[in-house]
Parts: structure tokens; sequence; C-alpha cells
């Protein structure tokens, strides 16, 4: 192929390769089988390793594929929807509240935490680890910043850390009244804690949803939950469930 | 370095790196400004080109750079709140609406939207186009699918195609009755086609926002938009512009 050829074409190589690779994957493979290794992949469609590679990185980020250690490359399942919260009023672990309370330290949070909470960037506030299983798997990890003007009377419980002392700082946040939450999503990369908890490689692409809860017209409480991007579709509003999978091809109109 | 060593150490290598070039973005670059070349960044930091393109994919990954062909890569501005519409009765096109109406055609869709939909899959549908612009740079784009039956009186009108056709079909849409609107988003990856409308390379990450309309019972149109997830954070809710920016470094508890 020359070089010219190659210039006046908009799309990457593995572009190609991942659109025929897609076609595969619905005609001949199903849900939970393992891939033909990377070099037979390589030299039946007739492409370089790193050009295969590449495609199958893209399918992994469109869920299609899932890559795991010791296992291979397997055709993932659909996404699982999972429903983020929106409800203005329900504070964490009130009601319906999909999260386990896992640890609680009490630690100077990030520079941009401490920004938006209105705290001191050297003032320590309630840190709350909690998880999120669904389907029996992990889902997703949050942090729950509640600076110690929000929960006050904390010093008279005697559990020091733990997941008994979770429970009491959200009980003590609960007291509050919440005016409103407001919930925004981004694209960020697993940390390693984080990648540890959600059984994923430190860098795997991850939906960051922060959640700012205000009370008394200030920050009381801030969330920052990191969801799978890889097998989660975050749903919003009360079904929310809506059965797109794979994230549909669009089409040329 | 021994290879033990590495084995026993649960993060990759440019996870490190990583970290050390985000705590030189905070304390030597300001936003804009370009990067040295990647031959210099690799000897500065002594580590091999392949790593340090590594960790240059996840800062980018976190929005934290943009890498722009000819011009290299750039610190990134603090990424965009762009909030997604939750009302639950709002119409595409009604009231104030971020999208621009671009063309419409009528096309079978992907399967996995004529399944959603309710149409069969050889049936054509509307497929409105629209782009939404923020600070005079593209941030999303959209396909709007109407089944010809949420929109039957659209034979009377002239315009065979482009915006005009399209405001038509939105205006056909908003004669019904809407029940609710869900919303998902997940992680996908830029079409060829979003990919130039955006201004990105195809198969660069992109926020999917899946919108089901429900009308009568049934689907009365189906949302598939597509936002940059370099430079979009997506709010939800009333205010929902949450302060936190470049998806805070999470601590260990």
């Amino acid at each position: 192929m020359g070089t010219t050829q190659l210039e006046t074409v908009p799309e990457p190589k593995y572009w190609h390769l991942k659109t025929v690779l897609t076609e595969a994957l619905d005609s001949e493979f199903s849900v939970g089988e393992v891939l033909p290794n990377e070099r037979d992949l390589a030299a039946r469609f007739g492409v370089a390793r790193a050009t295969l590679r590449q495609a199958l990185e893209q399918l992994e980020l469109e869920g299609r594929l899932q890559r795991r250690r010791g296992v291979g490359t397997t055709v993932a399942p659909p996404r699982m929807g999972v429903a983020v919260g929106t409800d203005p009023h329900a504070w964490p672990g009130a009601g319906e509240d999909a999260w386990q309370p896992v640890d609680c330290a009490t630690a100077v949070p990030p520079a941009a935490v401490a920004d938006a909470l209105g705290t001191g960037r050297d003032e320590p506030v309630h840190t709350v680890r909690r998880s999120r299983v669904s389907h029996g798997r992990p889902v997703a990890a949050e942090l729950l910043y509640v600076p110690v003007s929000s929960a006050p009377d904390l010093s008279a419980i005697d559990a020091p850390s733990g997941a008994a002392r979770a429970r009491a700082v959200l009980r003590e946040l609960q007291r509050l009244e919440l005016e409103r939450r407001e919930n925004a999503v981004e694209l960020g990369s697993a940390g390693a804690e984080d990648a540890r908890e959600l059984d994923r490689l430190p860098g795997s692409p991850v939906l960051v949803v922060t959640t700012r809860f205000v009370a008394a017209g200030r920050t009381a409480a801030l969330s920052v939950a990191t969801y799978r991007a890889d097998t989660c579709r975050l749903t919003f509003g009360d079904s929310g469930d809506v059965e797109i999978h794979h994230g549909p091809q669009r089409r040329a109109s």
C-alpha cells in the first residue's frame, strides 16, 4: 500500500480492522468466548501485531472485548446499567443506597477537593471509602469527603476507623438538611488503589462521577466515585436503563 | 532494575512517571503551554520513549494534556462543564436546547437502535443530525432517530433534507406528549464522522449519552450523543456544575 494512498485516507489503519473485527464478533463469537491469540488473529486478518493491538484496544474501550491476565481476550457481555442516584434530597447512605461503607480515615484531601469543600488546604477531613458491587462484581469505588464541621459530634463515637466509623460519619451527615446535589461525569483513569478495588490495571479508563452535596448554602460533602468504564453504563433518572448496548455504530446520514 | 523487583511492583512503570509529570505540570507549566518534544522529555526523566508515550496518553485521558497535530502536546485548560438536559418533559429542540440541527435523512438505523425503537431492522427512520458548540468549539455530535410513526405528517413538508427538514421532524415530535426521558452515559470511541465533527482522530475516547424519549408508552425517539471526553465534563441536574477539575487524585486513606 503506497504512502500516498495512506495519506489520503482519513482513518487510521486499525480503524478498518476494527470494523471487520466487529463483524466477526457479531457473526462468529458468543459472549465469554476466548479469542484466538494475537499472532493468529494478526495472521488471519493480514495485519501487523501493532495494528491488531490498536483495534483490540478500541474494542475494549467500546466494551466489546475484555482483556484479563491469565484468561486472554474474551467477548464481553453487554454493559450493566448502573443507576447513579440523582434524587436531589438523598444523602449518601440514606434509603436505597447501593454503596457499602468500607473504611473511614481523617486526612488532608487533594487540593482540588479542599477548594471545592472550602476547607483549608492543610485541613484534615473525614474520608469515607465505600464500594459498590453489582451482580457479584465490583463496579465502583468512592471516596466521600466530609468536612469535620459537617459531622461535629463525631468525637463522641468510639470507633476510630473502619466501617463502623464510616457509618457514624454518614449518620451525622444525614442530620443536616440537604438542599440539593449536583452530579458531573467525566473520563478518568483508575489510580492504584481504585484499580485494586475494581480488579483493573492502574490507568484503566474509568467514569468519574463527582457529586457535591449542598446544605445550608455550602458544600457539606463531596463524593468522587470511580466506575469501571468497561462494564458499566451509568443511568440517570428514575428508570433510566436505556437498552442500547456497545455504543451503537452511528450510520453516515 | 531487576525483574523480581518489577514483578512485585503492582503499578506499571509509566504510572510513576505520570505522577512525576503531573507534579511538573502543576509547578512548571501553564495552560496552553507547549511541552518539550518526546525525545527531550524522555531524556529529562530518564525513561524510554514508549514509557513516556504511555504516561502522556494517561494524562490526555485525564484531560491534563491535549495532543494536536501540527501543534504538539499542550497543557489543557480545565474541562468545560456541559449540561446534559434531564428535564423529564423536554423534547429535543424545545425550549433552551443547546443543539443546532444540521441535517436530516431517512435511513435504516443500526440494529441496536432499531431494536430499542421497536422498528423493524430494515425499516428506515428519520435520522436528525445535530451539533453542539460551546465557547466556540464543537463539543458534541448527535444522531436523533425518529420512527416515521412519530412524525406521521412529515410528508407534507417540502424540504427533502438539510437543517430545514431536521427542524420539521423536531416540530412534529414536539406535538406528542412526552411521558419521560431516560439518560445513560457510557464510554465509547469516536466514529469517523463524529471524529470529523468533533475535530478529533477516529477512535478518540468519547462519552456517549443515550436518551430514550417515551411517549404513549413507547419509544418515540432515541438520541445518541457523542461528547468529547477530553474537554467535557457532563453535568446532570439543574445547576450541576461541580468545580472539580482534572479528576482529583484520590488519596490513600
